[in-house]
C-alpha cells in the first residue's frame, strides 16, 4: 500500500500542513494539490461537494503525492465506508462527543475484527495499492471533531479510544457550543482555553491535535501550542480573499488618480 | 432587456474591472461575482469548462448583478450563437486577425439583417429579459483579440467594422506571436509598445481597449494607458497565488523556529 | 441577510404560492423560477435530485427573487445542515410524527444555543448575506410534514415545538397511513376531515398550514380552508401535462379530419 | 437494425407528432418520451444541452419506442457524426442553404461510398442494434433546415440532393431572414407565403415537408398545408406554459376572493 | 406495471445470472445491459456510483428488457426510497443481521398498511408502469445481504419475516466476519460451510438463496449448492481483467520475440 | 515538464502498447491506467466522451505514469489547443488526407514560431510541469490518422510534414474507404497491402507507424509488420468481450447440466 506520509511526517515529530477543499471541481483540486499542502481534506460536510465530485477531487489530488482525505458530513457508517473505498487516506468526523460515539467511528472505518467496515475498496485498491485490505486499518487515519462542551469534557476518554489518530478542533462550532460567537474562535478568553487544552490533553496521550484555521498566522500560532495538523483556511476562502484584494486594490489606485 | 452595465460604464467614462473563471465550477463562479468585479468572463478556450459547465457559470454570476460574459474558443458561429443563448451579455473571440474575420464575428453575433444568427434564445430570455429579441444587438458586446502582428497591422480596419465594441489583447499571444517568450508580456519593449499602440487606436476610433493582465498593479498601470476593460488574472491564478504564499508563509515560520 | 419574503406574506396575512422541483437541471429551475411563483422547493425526497445537483437549482432560483428551500429525504442532520449551508432559506421534512422528532428537526436546523447547527455556511453567506450567521435561525423555516394518523394525533404538540414555522400536508402519504388509496389525497371523506383538521389546528396555534396539491382549483380550494402556503403540482407534472394535452390535441385534431 | 419507425410512417402516408427536448435532464427527456411523440429530437444548437447530457437524453428516450434525433449546431461533421454514433436515428441541420451544403451535410452522415462518415457507432451499435453498419444509411434521417431566403430559392436543388429525407422549417428565423420578426412566424404573410412554397415544394419532390409550430393547433395547421413532420413547441415552453397558467390561475381566484 | 422477470424466472425454478455496476457511467451501464444478463444491480455501497449517476445507470438498463436492481449503502429509510422511486425493481441491502432489521428494510420497502414507504415514484411511474402503485408492493424485490456471524445465526428468522424474498450472501465480507481473510472467500472451510448453510436454509424456507461470485465457474458451484440469484464479478473488475489479459498477451508475445 | 515516455520508448526501438478509452468516467479510466498500458488515448471522436468529462480522464490517467493523450473529432484549432491545454501528452487526428492538412494540424498544435497555437495551458502547467511552455512543443506528439485512399496516396508528403511524430491507421475506415466492409480491416487483401505500405513506409521516413487492432493477437501481428504504437480495443470492447463471455460461460454450464 502507498505510504500515508502523514504518519511518517507525525512519527518524524513534524508538522502536517493541510488543505481544505469546498469547491466541487476536479480541476480546482488539482491546483491546490500543487501549492506545497502535505495532505487535503475534501469537506463532505460544509463544502458544497457530495460523494460523485469528491470521488474526481480524490483523483485529482492522487497526481501529486499529496496525502487525499475527506470530512465526513456525520458519523454515518454509509458515507465513512463509501468514501474510504474512494481513496480517502483518513477521515475528519463532526461531532463526537464522547467515547462511545468515537469507538463507533472507529468501528465503522475498520475492517474485522477491530471493527465492522464491510469489503469493497473500489477505488482503494488501485489509488492506494493492490494489498489495500491487509494495510488500509494501519493506514487510513481516523480523526474525530471537538466542537463541544461535552466533547471537551470527554475528551480524555475519546482519545483512550484504540484506533482514534488525532483530533481536530472545530473553532468556530466550538466558540458558539461554548456560548460564544461563531467569528472569535480566534479569540475569545474561553476558546482560546479549551483549544490550548486540547493540545495538551493529546500531548499528553500522545495523540495528534489538528485544528482549522482562517490563516498561515494563526496555524503558526497553533503550531506552537503544540498541534501538529493544522489546516488553513479553504480553497474558497483564498480565492475570496485574493479576489477580494487584487479589485479592492485597483479600485482604490483609480480612485486615487 | 436586463441593462448592460458594462456599456453604461463605458459611457460614463469609467473602467469596467473584468474578472476571468476558467474553473468549472458554478460554486467557485458564484464566489468570485462576490467580490467586486463588474463583469466577469467564463473562459471556453483556455479554461477548464465547456458549454454545459459554462451555463451553470453564468447561471451563478447572475445571482448578482455582475455582468456575465464569456471567451469562446474560436471564431465559429455555433459556439458564438450557443454561448449567447444562453446568456452571455458579450463574447470575447480569440485570433481575429483582419476586418473580414471581425466581420464574421459580427454578423454570426446579430441578428437578421444585420447579420445571421439564428433565433432561439433559449435562457437569454428567461435571463436577459422576455424583450430579449428586440435589444440583444445592441446589448451583447462583441469583443475580438488582438494577439498576433497581423491583427495589429489591420487594427484600424479591424475597428471600423461595425457591431465591434472593443478589442481584447492577449498578451502572452501577442509576446509569442511577436517573437518574444510568453511571460514577457509585460515587459518586453516590443509587446509594451504593441500594447501602447491598441490603447491609442482604440481612443483614436473612440472603441474600447481591453487587455489581460496578472494583477491588479498591472491592470493600472493599463488604465492608465488608457485602457478601459481591464482583466486582473483569473480565478485559478487568485487560488494558487493565495493558497502557495499561505503556505510558504507558515513552512517559513516553522523553519525560522 | 436577505429577506425571507415567505414570513412577509405570512406577517401580511397573505398566501404563498409555491412550485416544486423534481428535475435534476438548473436550466428547468431558472425556467420555474420566472413563472411567478413566491417561493420554490428543491425535492430531495421523490425529485430526481441529489445534493449536487440541488445547488446548482438553488443558484437558478436565486437569479430571481423567488425564495429557494429545499425538501430534505429524511429527518437526517447532516442533510438538513448541508442543505441549509447551500442556502435553502427553509426545509421541508418528511415524516414528522411526534414532537420529539420535531424537536430534533428544529435542533439540527439552529445554531446553539437553539440547537446543534454546525457553523459552515459555505454557499449561504454569498447567497443570503455575510451576516447570515446572525439572521440565519430567524430567517430559515422549518417545516415538518404531516402525513400519518400519528403525527395527526401529535399535531398541538407538534406545533408548539419552538422553532416550528409551519407543517406541511403531504396528502398521498396521509391517504395511505390513513388506509385509503394515494391518488384519493383529493376526495376521501377520512382525509378531507384531516386536512380541515390540520388547517384549523395551524390557525389555533398561529402557525401556518402547507399542504402539496395537484391543481391551482385543488390548491385554491386548500386557501379557503385556511392553508396559506400551497404547492401545486411540480415541474414534471407540468410537463406532461402540456405535452400530453398538446399530443392528444393534435392526433384527436388529425382522427377528425 | 432497430426500425426508424419515422420512416415507416412516412411510408405509410401518415404525419410525425415530433417533441423538441431543450432541458438537460435524462429525467425530463424521459416524462416526455412517455407523452405520445412518434420522436424527439434533441436540441443541441439552440437547447441547453451539449453532446454528453444528449447521450443520456438518448437513452431516456430509448427506454420507450419513440425514435430519438438531435438537431446539431452547425453543418459539422465532427458534431454530426458524434451524435449519429451516440445512436440519433436523424439529424436536423440548421442554416443549409444550397444544394452544396446540403451535398455535404449528407456526405458526412453516409459511410463510404455515399460519403465520408467514419466509423465508430459506438452507442448505435447497442442502442440500434449490432448490424448498425449495414443498415444505418438508409435507415437515419438527414434533415436540413430552411431558414433563409437564399434556402426558399435553393429548394428545389436541396430536395434533389440523393439523401436528403425532410426539411425543416424554422419560422422564426425564416421570418427574420424575410425581414419580419421572429414572433411573426405565425402570420406575416411572407411567411406564410414561404412556409406554403416549402410544403408544396416538398410534396413535387415526395420528400417530407417538417416545421417547428409553438402548438398543437399550428401544428395541425401545417398538417393540413402538407407538412407531414411537425414539431410542437419544446419541454421548456411546455413547462413555462403549464407553471405560469396555473400560477395566475390560482392568484386570480384569490384576486377575486 | 411492467413484469419483474426475475420473480418469473425463479417462479419457474430457474436461476438468475445478475451482473453488478460499479462504474458511474450511463454508457457503461448500456453496454453491460447487453451482454445477456437476466439482472443488473446498480452498486450505490461499494460501488463508485452516488443517486445522481445511478439514475442515468437505471435509466440506461431501461433501453433493454433487462431488470434494474440497487444495492444501497446502508439500510436507510430514505435511500432506499430514494432508489425505489428511481425505478430500481428491487435492493440488495448490506449487513443485515437480524429479524428487526430485516422488518425495518422491508417497512421501508413497502406502502402502508405493510410498511411506511413514502407515495412519490418520481420516476417508476414512467418506467415501471403507471399503475405503479397498486402492483410496486408486490413487484419490488427485498434482499438482504448474510454477511456476519450474526446473520448466519439469525438466517431462519430473518427469512421469516414477509416480504423478505431473497437473501444475498456477500463472502468477502462473511469471510472477514468469520476471521478468515476476504480473499479466502471461495475457499476457507468455515466459509464454504456457512455458504452451505444458507443455499440449504433458504430452500427449506422456500426462499431465494442469492451470492456474489467473481467467476462464472464459481457462480455456477453456486448454482450447483442451489444458489438461484448468482451475480459474476463486476463491470470494473470485467474490465481489468480483460485489459491486462490483453496486455500481458502482447508483452508476452513480444517479449519471445 | 514532465518526460514523455512514448517518445523514449520510440528512441530505444520499443514498441508503445496503447490503450483507448471511450467510456466517460475517471472511474473506469483509472482502472484501465493500473492494467500496464504505456500510454491511453480518450477519443473524443467515436467515444462517449466530451471535453469535460474528457479532463476527468486525464486526470485519471496521472495518477498513475501512463501517458495520456487524446483523439479529436476533426482537425480542428479549437479542439486541439483546447485538449492540450488540458494536458493531452499528444492528439490523434482523423481524417488527415494530405500534406495541407497535415501542416494545418501541426500549426494548431505548435506554439509561434511554429504554428499559431494559442498561450493559456490552463492544466498542462500543473500536470505537465511549471516549465511547460518552454518543451511543449518538442514533448507532445502529433499523430495524423490515415484512413482513405488519399491519404495512403499522400503518404509521403504527409510524413514528410515537420512536427509529425507517427501516423495512425484506423483499419475499418480505411477497408470502408477502399471498397471493403469495415469488420474486413483485418483480413482483405486490399487493406492488408495498405496497412503493410503504411508500415514500411513510415520506417523509411524514419516514423512511427501506429495503428488501431481488435485484440492482442492483432496487435502483435502489426508488430511484426513494424507497428510500434499499437492500440488494443477499447475498455467498452474489454466490458462488452469478458462480460459476454462470462455470461455465456454459465449460461452454457447450466444448459449442459
Amino acid at each position: 500500500m502507498k505510504e500515508n506520509t502523514i504518519k511518517k511526517i507525525w512519527a518524524d515529530g513534524g508538522v502536517v500542513v493541510n488543505g481544505w477543499l469546498t469547491i466541487p471541481s476536479s480541476f480546482s483540486a488539482e491546483v491546490m494539490a500543487h501549492q506545497g499542502f502535505d495532505s487535503l481534506v475534501v469537506d463532505l460536510q460544509h463544502g458544497a461537494v457530495d460523494y460523485q465530485a469528491a470521488v474526481t477531487l480524490l483523483q485529482a489530488i492522487c497526481t501529486t503525492s499529496v496525502i487525499p482525505m475527506a470530512r465526513v458530513p456525520w458519523n454515518d457508517p454509509a458515507v465513512l465506508m463509501k468514501i474510504l473505498d474512494a481513496g480517502a487516506f483518513g477521515v475528519v468526523c463532526p461531532m463526537v462527543n464522547n467515547a462511545e460515539q468515537a469507538e463507533a467511528l472507529v468501528r465503522a472505518c475498520k475492517y474485522p475484527p477491530r471493527g465492522y467496515r464491510s469489503c469493497g475498496p473500489v477505488r482503494a485498491k488501485y489509488s492506494c495499492g493492490a494489498d489495500y485490505l491487509d494495510h488500509a486499518d494501519d493506514n487510513t487515519l481516523v480523526i474525530p471533531q471537538i466542537e463541544t462542551a461535552q466533547a471537551l469534557d470527554n475528551l480524555d476518554r475519546i482519545l483512550e479510544v484504540p484506533g482514534i489518530d488525532a483530533v481536530y478542533v472545530g473553532p468556530a462550532d466550538l466558540a458558539m457550543a461554548l456560548g460564544s460567537h461563531a467569528r472569535s474562535g480566534q479569540d475569545d478568553a474561553v476558546v482560546l482555553a479549551a483549544k490550548k487544552k486540547v493540545a495538551e490533553t493529546c500531548m499528553r496521550h500522545k495523540r495528534i491535535a489538528g485544528i482549522h484555521t482562517p490563516s498561515a498566522e494563526a496555524a503558526f500560532k497553533a503550531v506552537e501550542e503544540g498541534y501538529r495538523f493544522v489546516t488553513i483556511a479553504s480553497d474558497e476562502r483564498f480565492l475570496a480573499a485574493k479576489a477580494s484584494a487584487e479589485v479592492n486594490s485597483i479600485r482604490n489606485a483609480m480612485r486615487r488618480r
